[in-house]
């Protein structure tokens, strides 16, 4: 009999948001906005799922569920048996709208199996992410997904890479997220082989004065999320998304694409800041939902209670 | 006759490397290597210009000269009459070698003219970098030279912007330098006009790391110096450069191109492993000048003797 049939653990996952406007692939912020998923290990094999709020109905709820599969995956790295396992998630983050739900339903399943296989086998933080990575493809959300704050991923021959940071406290972000979904790998398509030069020279400048921005000086951030190489190729798949970036750049708020869309967020350089944003959006947008948020500095968490 | 007969400045000017690997055009490092100046308001017009050290006899000693053309241009946009200049220059900081010294020259004169002007006109460090800008083309030199450390520089609309950042103490800068030069307009006619958006990708990460690795983490300088949007399309025009970086690197040193070369700065994150890599080039690269400097964090400065 498996060793772990009666254990139970709690995950925790934030919400995110990639890219950030000049950061492409590469910089992530955890959003205090969180699913939460309660994991129980039982006899026999496979899975049961129940999903309450986003994605219910939709989501698989059997082993082929995305969260099973990356619990699974990350059992088998680790040459462990995966038991029965009884699941109920709590979803909050909507799905397809670049809030990153599919990098927190695969951090979910990964960090559910450390907790299961706590006092079993030892993860470290280096082997999260690169698990993570191989499921997700891509670091740029699952890396504050995992750890939280403003996370800059990158990726070279030995594997994923991050580097966490925090924020200043004056960044508040704000959330606008619309009813309609943006398949991301529609987005992706819409990406030139090639750019000028120039436009890779003037985001390599925005996106450091980005990471100075958010760590010491929020009033750069209009500057600072500037961007050429993603959200103008993918603007007439999403001509709403980019109404709104436009409107709120012009009143001077730092909008950007939340990772691949349709999502705005707008990183405020104060509390009141982000309320003249709200309203405007509310004013012009009303459709569109506004979520007034905090960074998130803790990343995914995991209790085993057994 | 002009009230400014008599007076007399001091200026001391830091050298300077730009784009730091990744960061083209972009970023800039003041180093603790300064040429000075004295600069004297004499009866009369015209300037006579002394030189002791780089560039003795190959500058010009009149109004031709960089430094003098720099002043009377500040001079002329303040709405000021030029007078007579007696100059004499104490230069350190070689020619063609991608240690600013162009832009060095630019700044001399603009804050040696801020100098002279002292309680006639008051220069603001917005109007010392637009001029600088003006003069040298790009912002990326004069910005760290004027205000000194680690400086994000941009352009938009409105003109030419940077941002100053401190760096960790650990950072401990090598400058190796040759007895060749490079021209600026030849390394910058290397250039391609487009490049794979991968590699725009690649540097945005890394230029966003190195702001962090810089500032909070300098056991990330290697991984944060790496670049593909410059040095590997110049590394033909200077193939013992590009060999000394390659050298450099292969031994964990996070080593960059100085400016549009030939020097080859060294970033090391501790002064033990500057030593390290000091022995590597005075071992391989004998005839290389090994110079280890401080960061710089004043930045031009300028004193009334009157």
């Amino acid at each position: 009999m498996n060793s772990l049939i009666g254990r139970k653990v709690t995950v925790k996952v934030p919400a995110t948001s990639a890219n950030l406007g000049p950061g492409f692939d590469t910089l992530g912020m955890a959003l205090s906005y969180y699913d939460e998923l309660i994991v129980e290990a039982v006899a026999g094999s496979g899975a049961v799922v129940e999903v309450i709020g986003e994605g219910a109905g939709e989501v698989a709820t059997d082993s082929s569920n995305l969260v099973v599969k990356s619990l699974a995956f990350t059992f088998e790295k680790f040459g462990q048996k995966v038991p029965g396992l009884k699941l109920t998630a709590h979803n909050i983050i909507p799905h397809g709208r670049g809030m990153g739900s599919s990098g927190a339903a695969v951090v979910s399943g990964i960090v559910a199996a450390k907790g299961l296989l706590e006092g079993i086998v030892k993860i470290s933080d280096q082997e999260l992410l690169t698990i993570a990575t191989e499921l997700e493809g891509h670091p740029d959300n699952v890396a504050p997904a995992l750890f939280g704050g403003l996370t800059i991923a990158w990726e070279d021959e030995t594997g994923p890479h991050h580097k966490k940071l925090f924020v200043h406290r004056g960044v508040s972000p704000l959330e606008l997220v619309p009813n309609h979904k943006m398949s991301t790998a529609l987005a992706r398509s819409l990406q030139p082989d090639s750019v000028p030069h120039d436009d890779a020279v003037f985001n390599v400048s925005r996106s450091a004065l980005l990471i100075a921005a958010l760590t010491q000086s929020p009033e750069l951030l209009l500057a600072a999320t500037e961007d050429r190489l993603h959200q103008d190729y993918r603007a007439a798949a999403m001509p709403e998304t980019d109404s709104i970036v436009k409107l709120m750049r012009e009143h001077g708020h730092a909008a950007v694409v939340s990772g691949a869309g349709p999502s705005v967020l707008v990183l405020a350089s104060d509390p009141a800041q982000r309320l003249e944003a709200a309203k405007l959006a509310a004013k012009h947008y009303p459709q569109w939902k506004a979520l007034l948020l905090a960074v998130d500095f803790k990343g995914a968490t995991v209790a085993l209670h057994q």
